[in-house]
């Protein structure tokens, strides 16, 4: 039987093994082979016995592959195998480099598809009870990589800071100072501010403070990447920094009574 | 048998009943009542035979709930039943109005906690295969509603037309005109827009364009709501846009040659 080729780039989630979508399990399912990243969740493996696993991402003290050889052992796996599937942390469009790998496909007449996946820079924060919009608070969220390809910080931020959007920053933690830099020029330095790490998974830790204290409050928790950054008021909602007065007076406007 | 009280606030996803978590899944197998929007795939409330099932969500021509009404019958359903699920479209906490619901039932004591839904700004683009972010191309993506609470256009996009993101706007084409004039007044005319209906659905339809020809287009198309608009030049990755020379010069780029 002639194997059929294809290449399916698939969600994992953003860190909790349920937070997968059925659709991505149904793939793994039918999987030959499964490249997987550094920010998977491994416990999704297991969805695909029969599969050949390949890890592909960066890991300290590790060697990693770079987009250029992953390109080729798409292609490779791809021949040998069949069905690829490119498990990717959080969601496979949201900063994963897919372009690249499915230029590389395509160019081999090799069919893609695509299986959306629960995005980290949402569900992350949302695992702390913040929401990225909140009517009469934000109506807008936007969501920047700290670092471009070039190694420069991105020019967005300066935009950003400006804006009344909820600014959620990813791969951003080696440059926490200088981004608060520019928050706290654009007059934002009351701003509050919540940094997340590990979010979704048992490891999950966070810190709160503003964009005049948080990176000292960092420094002293410890945080590093993979971590998802919050500014804006939104992050008052966390349950930490809302004070009973709060709920009562929300109550109150909707002039209720609680039992 | 004293009932668990409890709200869960879970996200069904953008149309495709297999863009559910698994997570989500297993709250619903759970559920003693489901408290539904019009955005859900009813399809998932197999999922939950044993709970009742109220519609809660705006339908042409039908009575729809008002938030306070849909706050009340949380309390009253929680009080009444135990374990109340609150299924929305996309994810609960973008623009899904969340923060009123948990303010609602914590002022009952009523303990809620949150599932993370694959998001519909993110998800329909991905459909199409257009990703939000790309290498070279996009290093961010801003999400706006295109309607503040108070019926006027969101101010953020003033901001978001000047900028490099790519600007995903929601429950936006009653304003499609006003909003590609903003666009067209900071030098945007010739950026591409692509228009999807009914995203990740079997009556996903979708319309691309320009900033300066897409009200037309999309008029021509018979394009309504529910609707995602983005505007950015990541839209120029959709299959339709990608000339065969692209591919053969991105081919070229790799060093490599296809079989």
């Amino acid at each position: 039987m002639k194997k059929k080729i294809k290449l399916s780039l698939v969600g994992a989630g953003p860190g909790d093994p349920d937070l997968i979508t059925l659709k991505a399990i149904k793939v793994l399912q039918k999987a030959d082979v499964i490249l997987y990243d550094a920010l998977v969740n491994e416990a999704l493996l297991d969805y695909a016995p029969q599969a050949v696993k390949m890890f592909v991402g960066k890991r300290l003290g590790c060697h990693a592959c770079t987009q250029e050889q992953i390109n080729q052992l798409i292609i490779e796996s791809a021949f040998k195998y069949g069905h690829v599937v490119r498990l990717k942390g959080g969601d496979p469009f949201i900063f994963g480099r897919a372009k690249e790998e499915i230029d590389y496909a395509t160019a081999f007449n090799i069919p893609v598809e695509v299986v959306q996946g629960v995005s980290s820079p949402l569900a992350v924060p949302a695992s702390q009870m913040i929401p990225l919009t909140c009517r009469g608070i934000s109506e807008s969220f936007w969501v920047i990589t700290g670092t471009k390809h070039t190694g420069e910080l991105s020019t967005d931020l300066l935009l950003a800071a400006q804006s009344s959007a909820t600014v959620v920053i990813l791969m951003a933690m080696s440059k926490l100072s200088q981004i608060m830099d520019i928050f706290n020029n654009y007059g934002k330095a009351n701003t509050p501010v919540a940094i997340i790490q590990n979010g979704t998974t048992k490891e999950e830790k966070y810190v709160l403070g503003y964009v005049h204290d948080i990176v000292q409050k960092s420094r002293q928790a410890g945080m590093s990447n993979p971590a998802v950054i919050v500014v804006g008021e939104v992050v008052s909602l966390h349950p930490d920094l809302m004070s009973s007065l709060y709920l009562v007076e929300n109550n109150r406007y909707h002039g209720h009574k609680a039992p």
